[in-house]
């Protein structure tokens, strides 16, 4: 069995943003020599997501006006936010848009379907935060 | 290492719809040969999910009711729609749901509790869409 | 390519509870002797959910309250609940929290963030529930 495993950081501006990480993981799925296997692509912090969907703007301007519906970010709302913290609805959004998504690799490549891109969604940005890739197979 | 991976085509005649599609898996993973492993169930399209409950038609009315609650489908409510589609409310309706379920392989079966069920959770029926199926393990 | 299996059962008190089972996943992750791999961890009942998130209680009483407004306990509100249940609102918290976290485990141990901790979430308490944690790997 073969294994390749990296940690990207992302520095993102705003609070909430969504970034396309697809070319890096493809690059480490071609680095790792897998041919069939999976490949796991998880936030490694807590009110920060990955997801895959669509490469659409108005898509993505859709998304945070339903998620700040969902969890508004209002710190008042939250009893996290008594810790000092103000990012109580980050943790709420990330459980919508989910922690993970395992791909599988298939003849050496992210078996995808036309539209999947993978995106790092960050809910409490303005700080570093890293995303670990792990390809497994052989 | 063995693999084996498998691509379903799926028609569903209404927009919103739940198949099960258990026994497809369990053939797959019954032909790989995999004793102890890992199966990755995923919707291949970002308007369609692959989720794991009850085969009951109650709960599925209700989970239909559910999303179109929490993201109806309306085209005039997303900006997604100004591309010329009318499905933005299946982009949301899928994060819901989620896109893929990683079942465990143990002793060469699907290592279930008693009522888990995995089902293709279609939000933009009325076209053709794929599943991909892939199990890896010894 | 190695694997280990355990199904740990849960007996939890409240309808709704959150648990925190890193210990147990990290001692089978130290015991399967994987040091390159994935580890698998999901509910085994399809009122119950494992997510990755922040061991703080304020967060959870706020995570509580918040799925209690996005899917009422209520039972007259569910069709599902016809069939003699009364966990209806329990099948849709659980799609919300997700079923299933799949960890990268790298050089023997669980990769994870500062801050990351595995939660079993039960929905619909005071009966017997199962957890699956299968790690696979070299």
């Amino acid at each position: 069995m073969k294994s390749k495993t990296r940690h990207l950081t992302l520095n993102i501006e705003e609070r909430m943003e969504f970034v396309n990480i697809t070319p890096q993981v493809a690059e480490l799925v071609h680095e790792s020599g897998v041919q069939e296997g999976l490949c796991l692509v998880n936030a490694m912090h807590i009110t920060a997501s990955v997801f895959i969907n669509d490469d659409e703007p108005g898509l993505h301007a859709d998304y945070k006006e339903w998620l700040e519906g969902l969890a508004p970010h209002d710190p008042s709302r939250y009893r996290h936010n008594r810790t000092g913290e103000d990012n109580g609805d980050a943790h709420h959004k990330r459980q919508i848009m989910g922690r993970e998504v395992v791909v599988a690799v298939t003849r050496g490549k992210l078996d995808f379907g036309p539209w999947e891109q993978i995106f790092y969604g960050e809910f409490d940005g303005r700080r570093s935060k890293r995303v670990l890739i792990k390809v497994i197979g052989e």
